[in-house]
Formats: C-alpha cells, structure tokens, sequence
C-alpha cells in the first residue's frame, strides 16, 4: 500500500535502492506455460544499463539479472517470479555531501518530509535505478504480450529543440542510435545539442512516444480502471515524466467535435476508424487501432553549475553538484515508458478475461 | 475490480447508468466525526447540473441527493456513506436508433467488443452521469480537506481559441460565468465562441487547471503511487480527457535543468521553493507549494452535423445525431476535475498517515 | 479499506445501517450476459427475513429489494449492480436506552473506542441486517455459478444441544422448517429446546454446516489466497461466527497421517479422492470433490435476563434487554453462510480465468 | 492478485520455492523509523529452521536471512524491506520419482490440475519452505508491535492425544522444547508419542494456540474486514491448517447467551470484560482483552507407509514416500502462527490510525 505495487491480476512489486546491496522485482499472477529464459529479461535490462554511451552517465553497471523463482524447465509456473540485480558501482562517497542539503529539482526535500529522514546515498528509492525492477517486469509483460500478437514500440521524439522527422521513420535506428531516436538525422542533431549541454554543465529534457500495435477492441474498464487512466498512471510513475497525452492529447482541447471525432468504417470485414485521433482508445477501452501515447520528461535535475538551495540548518546555501550523471534522462527511459506500458496492456488483457460470460463459458465449458 | 472503485483508504465506489433508475456512490472510509449535511453535497452537485445555461444541454434534471447511510447526529459515523440520485428526465426514445449504429468518438463500439452487448439508452455507464457520484463523493472528501486547511481551485482555463488572462483572474467569477472562467471578459468571449459553434452544429474542447493549496509536504508515495501518477490518473478516468500536465508540464521537455529546476530557500522560518515548475510535488511526493494539474478536454462527440459510420449489420451509413447534448463539457466537467483531485489528495493524505513511526505515536502513545 | 468490501473480481461493497434509511450492496465485476431478475434477489432475501417464524423475531421487514443499475433487457451489463432494501419497522425508541450503557456480547463498546461514538440504534452497522446485502449479492453469485454446476447448500447442523442425524437428510426440509434442519425430527426436537430457552429470557447457538459440489479442480491460489484461506475469512465475517472447520476439521489433530490422507483412485475416467477428510481443498487449491464447511455460532448476545454491565459514565450497572430479538441466530444465518460461500467460490472461479496461458489463448486466439 | 501477498497497509508479497534458487519476501508499507537488524530477523527464522530435534526433518538448512533493501542506518527506511534465504540443502534426486504420481493429501493434483504442471521438487510453492517469508516479515511486525506494547505467544497446545496442563503453563518451556510445548512434562509425552509414530512410519497432527495481548480496543473494521475475519484467513493460509477458533470457538455454539456474554465492569478505572470467552474481540473489533486464537493442524502428509494413489498415465499404483520428512508440522509452524498473528494485527493497528478525525488532527494539526 505503500506503492511499491502496480498492477491488479499481474501484480508486479519493486524493491532497492540506487546505492544498496540490490534492486529487483516480484511478479505475482503471470499466467503459468510461458517460455521465458534470463536472456529475454537481459535484453530489455541492457536498454537501460548505463555507461553505455558518451550521452549516458559514466557510470558502468552489469545490470546483470539473477530469476530467483517462478520458472521451470523454461517456463512460468504461476507462482510469483522473483529477479533482482546486485549493485556492483556504488560510490557512496560521491554522495556524502548531499546528505546536509536538499538538491533542487530532486525528491531529497519531500523524503525528509515524509519520513522524517532518508537513505542519502545517490537517491535512494527515488533514483532512476528504481526501474530496473519495472524493466525486468517489463520485458517479462512484453514477451507475453507478444503470444496475442501484441507490439510495443517506445522511442524518442524529440530532445529540447530537436523533434524526429515521422516521414524519415526507422525502427531499427531506436536500437542502433545513442538516443533512441528512430531517425539517425535527428539524432546526429540531438548529440551534438546534447554535447553543447554538457559543456555548459547543463541538462536537457525531452519526448517518449509509444506506440501499441495489435491490442484487441475491448480491454480497459469503463469508469476508474480506464485504459488511458491506467497508462497515465503508469506513465506519470516514472520520475521525472510531467506531462502524459493520449493520441492527439493536448491538441484536442482547440479542436472542433466535427475535427476530432474519428469515423468508423468497414475495411476487410473488420468495423476501422478512418483516422486514429483518439489514440485507439474510446471511452476507457481500446477500440482495435493503434494505441498512441506520449510523456513529457524533465530535464535531469543533477546539474553541475550552481545553484541555490537550502541545508538541513535551515541556511540558505550555494552548491554545485559532483558525481556522475546523465545530461538526459530520456534514451534510458524509453525502455522503461515501454515496460510500463506493456505492464498496463497485459494487465487488461488479463481482467478482461472475467469481463463476459462468453469468455468463462470458453474456459470452464468447452 | 472491474473498476467502478477509486482510492485505497477513503474509497469510494460509483454506479447507474445515464437512464437507469439512479446514480449513487458508496464512500467506504470516510473517518467518523466529520460534520457532514446534505446540503454539503448538494452545493457540489449543482455546480454540474444540466439545464442551468445556455451553454448547457436544455435537459433539465434536479440531481438531488438522498444520503442513505454512514451519518448519525449530523457527523460522520466511520462506516459507509450511501449516496444516490434518481434519474426524473429519461427519454429514451430519443436513444431508440442508436442501439442500431455505433456514433463515432463515443463508446459505443468499444462496450459492444467488451461486454458483447451494452445498454444503449444515452451511453449507459459512459454518459456524463456517470459523474453524479465522483462529485457527491468529492463534496465529502472537499469538507475534509478543508479542515486541515487544504483548498482546491478548479476553472476553465480555455474553451477552444479562447483562454483566460491570468492577470484578470477573478476567483468568483467561477461560479458566476456559464463557463466556469475566472475571467469575466474571456468568457464573453468564449460564450460567444460557443454560439457560433452551436450554430455549426458543432462542438468544442478546452482546458481546465486546478490549484490545490495548503498541501503539507509529505503527501503521496515515491515509487507507483505518486501524487502526480495517482492525480494523473485519477484526471484522465474522467470522459473525454486525452493530456494531463502537472506544473509546467510539456513545457519542461524543451527546457535546460538550469530553467527548470526550483531553487530552495528559507521564508519566514520555512523551507519554500522560489520558483513552482514543479507544481507542487518532487518525486512523487507534494512539497508544500499549490499543486498545479491541468486536463484537455475534446469536444463533445455528440455533434448535430452528418457523420460517417457503421451499424450493426456491418454496413457504412451516413448519420446525424440528436438529442438534448452539450456543446462543450468543459464547465460542467469542472467540479468533476476539483473532486476527483479533492478524492487523491484526500486518500494520499490518510495513507501517509501510516508512512512514520512518529505519526504513529502520537496516535497510540499520547 | 474500511472493510465494506469483499472480493477481488466480483467485488461487493455493502452499506447501511438497521436503523437508517436503507441498506444496500453495489456488485463491481459481474460478467455481462448472466440472465438476471430481481425474482432470482427476492428469493434469497426472503430466506433470511425477519418475523416469519416463531422462533424469529417478531420484527416484521418487507426487504423488498430495488435493483437500480447493471442490468438491460434481462441481462447482466458488465457494470455496476446496484440494489437497495428500505428499513421499514425502525422503531428507533426500542433502543434510547442502550445509548447509554454498553451491552455484553454485542459490539457497543469496540465501536465507542475505534469511532468515538456510534449509531446506537439496533447496532447500527453491526446489526444482523448488515447481511441484507451479502445476501442480495449471494443470489447473484449463485445464480452465475449454477450456470457453471456449481450448487451450493447450507444448512443448520446443529441448535444447542440438539443435531442432525445425516441418514436422515431431507434436502427439502432445509427450506420448510423453521430451523432450516434437513432433519424434520431434529427440528421437532430444537423447536422444543428453543422454546424452553425462550421461556428462560435466554439464546442459544449452534452450527451451520455448507457443502459445495461441483467446483472444478483448480480453484484458489496457493499461498495467501487460499480457497480454505479466504472460505474462512468469509465465514468469520459473519457476525457471532466464532469458529471454521474445512473438511474434518479440527477432527484432524489428533489423527495419524495414515487416517487423513485421502487416497486418490480412477473412477470413470476421472481422478477421485476415495474419501474427504480434506473437505475438498488440497494445497489452498479445489480437487474436484464436495467442498464442505462449517461455522460455530454463538447465542444471540441480546437476552432478556437481568445482565451486569457498565455505562458511559463508568459506573457499575444492572440492565435487561428490550426489544425485538432472534432467539437464536442459526437459521437466518443459514443463507448468509450460503451467499458468503457463493462469493467466494465465484470470485476464485473468476480469478482461474488467468492461472494459465491455455486458458487466455482459448479466449483470445480461438 | 495470484494471492502471495497480504496485508493492506503492512503489506508483504512473498515469493520463492522448497527447491529453487532461494525464497524471500518482500515488505512494503512498513513505517519510517523503526530499528531493525539482521539478528532481530534471524531469531525468528531459526524458530522453524529445521534439523533441530529429533522430531524435525534430519534436513539441515542454515536458514539466513540477508536484507537486500529498506534499511540505512539501522532503521526502516519507508521503502521497501527486501529480503532473501537460499536455499542450500536441495536434493532435487529425493523427488524425482514423485514428478509421475500424486501423493495423498498433498497439493500435487491441484497444481497440475489449475497451472497444467507444476515443479515438482518437494512441493515447490506449496512446500512448508514457502513460510520462510512470512517469518521474516513476521519478525519485523512483531518488533513494531511490541514498540506499542502489543506482544503474541504461540505455542503447542497439543499433539495427537497429548496437551498441555494450563495450570502447568510455563512460557520459557515454549522456546526450549522440541514440541514447542509451554507445560515440560507434556512435552516429553508428546516426544514419545512421536516416537512410537515413526516407527509406525506415521505422521500426527495438533494444536497451536497463540494469544496477544497488550492490543488497544478498536483495532480491525465492521464487517468483512473483521479482526476475526483476518485473523482466520492468516491462520487457515498456512498449509495443513484446517480448523479456526476465536476465544471459546466451537464451545460457544452448544451455549446459551446467559453463560457465553463477557460482562462489562470497571477495573482500575478501565472498561473491563469480567470474562473473556469472546476471545478479545466483540464485532470484528478488538475489546482491549487478550485475543486468543487456536489452529487445528493435520498430520503431515508425507509418511513412509505404503499408499494407494494414481500416477500421470491414470493408472491406480502403490507409493511409499521417501525423502527427509518432518513427522508433525506443528512445532516448528508456531513461529508461523506468531508471525501471521503479527501481520494481521499490525495492519489493523495502521488501518485504524485513519478511523477517526481525531487521529488525523493528532498528526496534522498538532
């Protein structure tokens, strides 16, 4: 209850901190009969390992995953999968200063206000190394996903003033560049205004699409439990996302009824929307078009030039933080905008299994 | 579970459909001895009843609440609160053909492929209506609040081209202007706007930005359950919501840390940010500054004018809808956004009450 | 959170008071399509309406159920089912008095010291007639199931002293006597016994035994969330429940291993247990055979003979019960056993749904 | 929601199997500020480690705990407290055999007949391995408690025919015999009574009674979250749990209500019950009385005599079970009492703190 739980049938629960002895994940409620090895779990985890490329943190991380229950001979069992990763670059020291002032822009205030203290060293729970469970969940999700033939696609739209151009689209190059971008042009652009950044010991923010192919008409729940409602949360979740929008988003709020609304029309004996400003959501519940969602993330509040700031004295202080940091927070979250939303989509899937009478008589009938 | 519920400790579950008998919430976990009237409730009610404007739909329904449980003497008793609204202006002849035909950018589609079937008398459980209950339940979790100081400010920020000027805000303009603007002159404008639309046989979208103050930092978990996740979602379960930003939102993509980050300083004794970005909240959790939320709202699909689409026998026909339908929900979704943020905050508050051993203490020690 | 809930997928919350306006339950997660009347509620409810008997209350209720959402056409929806009971012989003045004191047995003292104050009308939320709505929600559980073959019966096992002799069993018998004893012998004879007591201003308990036949093998997880796990949380729910037995019961402990285990053995193709000590649930998890259970419960704490007790103002005090009283709780405790059994058994049929990924592929892929 | 976690507030999710890599638990929820060390865990882990005695499995396990996360300092952190045991004595040959047939009285129909297979190395999820994690959690709750003064002993009430002399009680006696017995000189009984069991190649049941005392009245909710209600679904989710009784339990049905109402009287100025046949709770709520609970506990199912059963091709076989197998399950399941007991009344310790308005105002305006 304390938050450290998402997901209602596939119930994921993570645990660690950024400088402890390690981090993971448990899965409650992954259907038993899935094929899954350590491999698919790297794959997803090493998307987000750092120390990888000049526009990531210097700091090097195996991120090397450990399953500790939930599988037999190569597949889930239905009882809960336990994985975590051990720490293995934890230079505390780098973060001894910090302990005596709360660093703008970063939850070291709002901690000692909740708890009354708080674990110091590089974040705590509050670091991006969180994710690590949420990826490793992530990837557990996707593979799943994947047996109902559905897709996630996650990638960089746009670093500060550099957007990806959508007609130079290359899905392979969201794997291939240091940014994530699927346009190598845009990101050439974005390394060298990433460069220019770090030499004004600056950081940048920037844009995650994703995109959900394949998601069948129906899932998601009419009131609360809406899918985009979910998605939101989902998104919202992860440090440093600020703004979350669902198909054409923000932009809806200037448009007329007779602009926005997306006609349905028959195409191969299938009922299809014409155009997709919805976001392949209508009314809380996927409508079989691709599901469209964008988040709005921050800036890495982790600067090197001074700053203003208050210490636990109560003095108002000037700092200028050391250690190892990444100028963007946003190639690495892509894989975890892509977890979160294939953790959202599997989990309907699965509620969505009680939702008729048609679908029981199928289990327990025939 | 098939999420008509909302909150963890003070938790509140909605039902009725549009043209049913009644709509009604039942709060469980309001805690005893809050002094609570009917009339509590029926002040937040009014502020989304039908029929009060020309901007509204002319379908008059009185929206009164019958409170059924859960209060003795005049206080809260600690067990559930039963609320319900009977449904008095029912035509559902006016729904009789689109049981045939499936009205773009409404929901219509998606509970047929759900549930195999739907009611079809005005979008059932995803009318508008479906709101009666978040509000009745947020009038609750509002009068709470506001015994710990807490208040919450929620007002159309734009209707379609229109937007307020924040340097003409007028707080009581609000409740006085048919659009729910603090700003007398832009909702003129905006009025104006609408009838022009409505003569198009047209709808139209905007904004709504809510401001809570009075917040204590502390409140909100660091990890799933962030107060901006947990506000994020409980903004986009709301119909026809399709962006939600906290703070600065998307305009913090496009920004350097050193623009985006909040300088701490001393005030009066008091740790406070010099600048609010943020809106409110650090990792996941508030930090005593307003918070600050804003929701894009699409036009409303029900639109006069001819639209594409498909009945039920799989064929492509030409439509046009009628009925008694908003041209805009942006005003009468205001109170819905203000009580749905009042149900967030208030449940972050009671969940943090657990979050130290101190507070604890002072429960069973003192 | 504040336990007026019940269930994971088919969740119920229930609400009212004895003395209040109404009383009332909204089902979440009904399947859509299960045929449903207000008759099928009716049924149940008048199982467990006061003033029919002798050996009842004389406190007549009309408990005419209202449904109010969540059925069109005859059919389940998919969304809330919302039905409410009026109060309709509130005779409010019986209980004046016992504002003031607190009575043994009953639940005056624990509400004071968790809420500060109560309802102390005729128990308030603690009152048999909180059962109203786990009833109403009973009769909508059963009905899904026996679309299933799943049937259940509960009946009174035992009244004081006297029992049922099982080569007597007369299934009919459970819904004509006023015991609900499949004994109409057994009943002649706790009829007498009951009268006696009455005669001596006393109550009397006794046990409520349920056998469920045809749950598939498969039901319940293994862990927490045990089949006998969350059978025993529903029974111990009930109010005046002191004790759960599953299967043999506490029989068991002083039995070898070599008595307990059920041997397994073919018969007609099938895997069958060739006795049932272990009540139908092996591991948390459903084998196929009756599931059986029973609950131990206690003498109505409301009796007319001259009891010690202590007052608001601490003081030492003398009291004799008025009022309208069950001389025993048993028989209108029966269909509550029954309906709370239905909930549970429904819920982790429900929950099944997702255990394993054949049972997704014949929903989504078939 | 696959049912390996519990607790609301206090909420831990265990996960891990007999013979896998390692099993743990993971704890979130638990408040900010509560010392905490690896010993404090240890000593409630080595309570049912096994290869202790000589009526334990001759398996010999070391059992210990390491704290992956949610400590600093040595105290609680507010985040999530992880922790782990691996599993060192896995002798994965002593099961091979048991993969082709069903052993009575175990969980290994049911598992294939809900999952479609199962690991079969000694039980996997459904192996009294599995308590591991509720002891560690057990540990830490019942160092929260007893900050409040609320302390649980639990202990063998009896095996087979053998039980304890209450005017004997001797609480040291709990800790230094083999049988966990309080009453020396039936726990030398008990031992040879056990003895003569083995050499019969026969298993035996027993009882284990806990009581708290030291809970404040108030805690736990109305009505299906009763304290009651949650305890018995705590007990009954231990495997070979069978039978549940609250205070007097099952002798309470065969009484009348003159003998089994708990009068009120004041005592040192204090509400008190002049009995307490109630067992500490009245309505779902705790009195301020002990709470007394007692479990029925069957004879391990795994013993060495010959026994009828049915493999995987449907055949009817003979088995005789080999391997390292505890002859009764009781002793060292009395730490998985106290732990669950821990459990269930902390939750309904930091549930309460949100009760009432006086609680909230005590921590926020204060």
């Amino acid at each position: 209850m304390a938050g450290s739980s998402f997901g209602n049938i596939f119930q994921i629960t993570t645990w660690g901190e950024s400088h402890g002895v390690a981090l993971g994940v448990v899965i409650d409620g992954c259907p038993s009969g899935l094929p899954l090895s350590q491999e698919d779990i790297q794959i997803f985890l090493n998307r987000r390992k750092p120390g990888q490329t000049k526009i990531s943190t210097p700091r090097k991380e195996a991120d090397e995953v450990e399953i500790l229950s939930g599988l037999f001979e190569g597949k889930t069992t239905g009882t809960p999968i336990s994985m975590l990763v051990r720490n293995t670059s934890q230079h505390s020291s780098d973060y001894s200063e910090i302990a005596s002032y709360y660093r703008p822009g970063h939850a070291d205030y709002t901690f000692d206000a909740k708890y009354g203290f708080r674990d110091y060293r590089g974040g705590g729970r509050s670091s991006g190394r969180e994710t690590i469970g949420r990826v490793a969940a992530g990837a557990v999700a996707s593979k799943l996903l994947s047996q109902f033939g559905i897709t996630l696609t996650a990638y960089t739209k746009s670093i500060g003033p550099v957007s990806i151009n959508m007609s130079s689209f290359d899905k392979n190059a969201i794997l291939e560049t240091p940014t994530c971008m699927p346009d190598r042009q845009a990101s050439l652009q974005a390394e060298q205004y990433l460069a220019d950044c770090m030499k004004e010991y600056d950081s940048v923010g920037g844009v995650i699409e994703c995109v959900i192919e394949g998601v069948p008409a129906g899932l998601g729940d009419p009131v609360f439990n809406k899918l985009d409602a979910n998605l939101s949360k989902a998104m919202m979740s992860i440090g440093a996302v600020k703004a979350v929008e669902i198909g054409d988003g923000i932009e809806v709020a200037s448009r007329r009824g007779s602009e926005n609304n997306d006609s349905f029309h028959m195409e191969d004996g299938q009922i299809t929307k014409t155009t997709n400003h919805a976001g392949g959501i209508l009314g809380g519940i996927s409508d079989g078009s691709p599901i469209i969602l964008r988040t709005y993330i921050k800036p890495t509040p982790s600067i090197f030039s001074t700053q203003q700031t208050v210490n636990k004295n109560g003095e108002n202080i000037e700092i200028a933080i050391k250690g190892r940091h990444d100028p963007i927070i946003v190639p690495r979250a892509v894989v975890v905008v892509e977890s979160m939303a294939a953790l959202t989509i599997l989990d309907a899937l699965l509620l969505n299994a009680c939702a008729k009478m048609d679908n029981l008589l199928k289990i327990y009938k025939e």
